[in-house]
């Protein structure tokens, strides 16, 4: 059966030394392989598109291995099971894991990271709020913000897929939040769609006295995604026993030459505050944990979301500049087949 | 009794925008008034001198008010109850607390941090290793970097006198232990007399090499006391899951221009590593805690420490810039009618 079907693929063409571009990608069709005992095929229905994937395909030491040069990008992705020869997965079964950017998925089964159970909920949202987004927001704050009831959490980048799902679990976890996002369009969002309690224009020139302005008593929780100086206003505002939720580096363009700030340890010391890197694969024995909190307040209308689904694989390569340009709001998902 | 007894104090004549300087200081000579009820009468024997008095006496935002001008400077002490009319205090009982830079202080008790019931042990130590920086290191090393058996710990301003501390709990923890100190001397005693395993020079110009070379698995703990280029260098070699202890700036000479360096932020996210500042403040509820424990390893010789003991007040006013020329071994103390 194998042979009708053609796999499009995205494979990494030259390195970038920072954001990558269309430019570093190329869309390749090849055949698909008869499966081997003990795999399967996957149809990737949604192809995830996110900000870590510039560390993904960057030389620098990171906390993945990088991509290699002609090798399939590596992505989040979820679909459906169209053959298999591995006991444990049926034909008809839902899956997400590292699936890459590419039509289908032939595997043993070890880039899958689960199957979807939430049939009454869409399959994308795997790739978003109930996918790595939201686990993201959930341990990051939990674990590593330990939000407690009446603190002040300052969010960055908050009408992203993160930050918004950050701000209403700090609500529901009794905080007050402080959004920060770029643009009236996306302090907008903040605002009427995520419930931030106030939300804050970073290109505003008034952004500094608003800040502080927004935080009488402190900044006690402050998830960033930005690495830059955003985070050195907040900084100046941390409350005793601050936590810092680093989650991301979006601010930063190159790191050759390695960006430089104002120094930390000073606010850290002064205010017995605390920075610590998240990252979301130290939780995956939980992953399910998460989910289905997650999921419980999406069906309850507790935990809104966005998404932002784009047709066509031809518009995944120059997805992730644009990420990074700040032009999307919500989710970005490229959608494949769209009329499955 | 009190009117054959002049007062010496050192009060704070001006104030320093950086590293306080014997200039900025003043020593006065006042008479000592009557106690009224419910004071008491303490002759100091020891006047502490440490780095953090930078922070007591300057004006930028700090963990504490500042020193007024013509106040006694703030400062730690340990000295004998000549007078009481506390009830809490008879006369010769040894006490120790925020005394001040003065041959004697008239107190209500508030200051007094505690009363010193190590009679076998030198009444200065409770101004050093059983004293603020002991129990800076205690702390710092146990609730911040919480070391693990087997972890490679490495210590910034490793021959002073909370390095050298921090460096001895953590072998006593189990660690692997690598000391950094400035110059030939103060690596010698890092290695002899406070048992580092290795013990690296950072003015030696090998100085990135040497540190990889000590960290073949990276480092799990980094107590740092700089703030500055040392940490830097410590950052790119952290291991997953690294705790730094921000415990001391003693790099920056001052906060005026605020001083940059190389961000932190990617470090702490591919490692998934903590910064997080320290005040021994926040442990003065568990303060005997520490003191019985530092005693008793002092007791049986695994706690060394370095006094260095300097007679008159005189010599009190430039002592702090002197700590920050990095001009000491050891504990520095200054010592009050050295014939009693």
């Amino acid at each position: 059966m194998n042979e009708q079907r053609i796999n499009r693929q995205v494979v990494l063409k030259s390195r970038p030394l920072g954001i990558p571009q269309a430019s570093h990608f190329d869309i390749v069709a090849r055949p698909i392989p008869e499966l081997a005992e003990g795999e399967l095929l996957v149809r990737n229905d949604f192809l995830s598109v996110e900000p870590a994937m510039r560390g993904w395909v960057n030389a620098a030491a990171n906390y993945s291995d990088a991509v290699g040069i002609g090798e399939v990008m590596r992505a989040f992705a979820a679909g459906e099971v169209v053959a298999s020869k591995h006991a444990g997965y049926a034909l008809g079964d839902k899956v997400m894991g590292m699936l890459g950017w590419q039509d289908y998925c032939v595997t043993s089964g070890d880039p899958i990271r689960r199957k979807v159970r939430e049939a009454d909920l869409p399959l994308s949202l795997s790739l978003g709020i109930l996918g790595i987004n939201g686990v993201t927001a959930y341990f990051a704050l939990t674990e590593v913000g330990q939000p407690r009831p009446g603190d002040t959490v300052v969010v960055s980048t908050a009408a992203g897929a993160v930050g918004s799902a950050v701000g209403q679990l700090a609500k529901l976890a009794g905080c007050r939040t402080v959004g920060i996002a770029g643009g009236a369009e996306k302090v907008r969002l903040c605002l009427e769609e995520f419930g931030f309690d106030e939300a804050i224009d970073y290109k505003d020139p008034g952004f500094q006295d608003r800040l502080a302005t927004a935080c009488p008593n402190g900044v006690d929780v402050y998830h960033d995604n930005t690495g830059g100086p955003i985070s050195d206003a907040v900084l100046s505002h941390i409350a005793k026993g601050a936590r810092i939720v680093i989650c991301g580096t979006a601010s930063v363009s190159s790191w050759d030459p390695w960006p430089t700030g104002p120094r930390p340890e000073r606010h850290l010391l002064n205010r017995s505050a605390r920075m610590q890197g998240f990252l979301v694969w130290d939780y995956e024995h939980r992953y399910e944990e998460a989910v289905s909190r997650l999921a419980a307040w999406v069906r309850s209308g507790d935990l809104r979301y966005r998404e932002e689904i784009i047709d066509g694989m031809e518009h995944a390569p120059g997805s992730i500049a644009e990420l990074y340009a700040g032009a999307n709001t919500g989710k970005r998902v490229i959608r494949l087949g769209s009329g499955r």
